[in-house]
This record gives C-alpha cells, sequence and structure tokens, in this order.
C-alpha cells in the first residue's frame, strides 16, 4: 500500500475526482492554499495498492498536467485602454506537485 | 514514532476527539470531503510511540466503527406519502479509513 | 526527499510562510484545529531534499518556537475589576510539532 498526496489547482479538482472515481480509486480531499503552486489548490490523498500507483500517477498527470491555454482579450471597457491586448494570450495553467508515501498499516474499520 | 492518518466521518469526530485526549493522545483534524466514506469526514492527524500504535487503532475502531442505525420513519406531511416508509429503517453510519506512516524524525519546538 | 508536516499556531503561520518562501521552500498549507497545540493552527507540507531538511527545521524553529510574550493588562471597564491584573502578564505563544517523512517517489507534472 502506499499514500499518494497530490497538491493539484482547482480548476482540475473536479475532473480528477470524476476520473479517480471511474478508475476506481478512492481519494480524500482537502481545500489547500499557495506554495507548490498559485495559490486555489486542492490536495488529494489516495490510498492504493503498489500495482496501482503508476496507474493513479497517469491519472493525475493526464487531468493536471501544467499547460499553456488561450486566454481571450478582455475588452478596456470599463479598464485601462493602455493594458488592451487585442488577441487571445498564452497562460500557464494547471500542474501537480505529488508525493508517493510508504504505509505500514491499512485499515478500515 | 508513527503518524497515524484516520478519516471518519464527522458525526464520530467529536467521540473520537474526546476519546483520544482521555488517553493522552494528541491530534491534529482536518475538515476533509467525500471519496473514502460519504461526504462530511474529519482527518485526524495523530503523532504516537510504536508502543501505543495499536491502542490509538482500538480507540479509533470503538469509536468510529462502520455499524447499522435504526433511523425513525419521517412523516410524509410536505413531502411525497408514496415513498413514506412506516418503520423504522437500517443505515449503515460511521466508518474510518486509516493509515500508519513510518516518522523518521518527530520534533516539538 | 522528505515530507515535513509542521503543526505551528495560526499567529506565526504568515511570518513562517514569508521565511520559507525567502528560502527557496515550497510549501502547502492546511487549515487545522486543536490537538497538537492551542485551537487555531496551520499545518505546512514541505517538500524538501534530503540536504535541506535541517535547514528548514532551523527555520520552523526560528519562526515558531514556544516562547514567553508580555500581554499588556487589560483595562477592568466593563469586565470584573476583581480579575484586573494591572501589571503585564507572561504567556507562552508559538509553538511547533513536526513529523518528517520518508518519501518513496516525488513528481511534479
Ligand atoms: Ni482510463
Ligand atoms: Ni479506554
Ligand atoms: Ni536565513
Amino acid at each position: 500500500m502506499k499514500l499518494i498526496i497530490a497538491v493539484v489547482q482547482d480548476q482540475d479538482s473536479n475532473r480528477l475526482s470524476n476520473a479517480l472515481v471511474e478508475h476506481n480509486f478512492r481519494a480524500t480531499k482537502l481545500a489547500t492554499t499557495g506554495g507548490f503552486l498559485k495559490s486555489g489548490n486542492t490536495t488529494f490523498m489516495i490510498g492504493t495498492d503498489d500495482a496501482r500507483v503508476e496507474k493513479a500517477l497517469e491519472i493525475i498527470r493526464i487531468n493536471c498536467k501544467a499547460r499553456d491555454q488561450l486566454v481571450a482579450p478582455v475588452s478596456p471597457m470599463g479598464g485601462n485602454a493602455d493594458s488592451y491586448v487585442p488577441y487571445p494570450v498564452e497562460v500557464e495553467v494547471g500542474g501537480a506537485t505529488v508525493f508517493v508515501l510508504p504505509i505500514e498499516q491499512f485499515l478500515q474499520f
């Protein structure tokens, strides 16, 4: 048994939850802030057999990998026209920081 | 030293806290959601000497073990009479998912 | 790699955050309650190379160590004059409970 602790961005949290359930992983979520990633993140604790650690990591990677996203320009109405960008800009979103910890005992009561 | 991480249902959380204090265990509680158990759960982190791990697990088991509970029927007033159950029903409540982790160092400042 | 879990008092949390950033440690914070310390504490999860564990522990110790603090007397206005203490009193504040856990894998996606 291993305990996987994964810190992911809030925007990827629901998708990751669904993907874990779909593949029969059970996770507990903690609301966390700052540090590893930009603020607004969620920490997942996932208990799993050794044999399925790689599968869990793959699911986290697929659903949370850092990637560039095109963000539509925001109209300068009510803002500063000087900072108006008239074309979509790329920003990096997502990303995950993952720890795999050994477990001495795993019990369910 | 070991670190025990226990995810329990909210309804058992206060009773477990009190039982741990009574037996001189010290715990930190995290509000957590979903996954291991029905939503609304609390995660306890309990640091303890190796010699007292079994005692801590026993306290968690006694206070949080999954069990059937009789729930009184709810009056159909204001609800759907078709779904009215005129006798108490058994529902499963409680339960705990517990990880025991090795600790390399334990310090208090 | 190690995972350091540190439970500290809320009043030391911001100072610790800043000191960790200043020394290039990355931490995730969890709001936690009770147990190891008086209620109102924050749990830091800090991932770090083995070589920097001692530095991280030193930063936690410096910023969170239990210490006596002089508290100014509170005016008895609106309170009970019998309990008025006309000179500063020393109270213990701060303190940290720290676990250092082994990590089998550390990944960033
Ligand atoms: Ni799949
Ligand atoms: Ni007892
Ligand atoms: Ni320094």
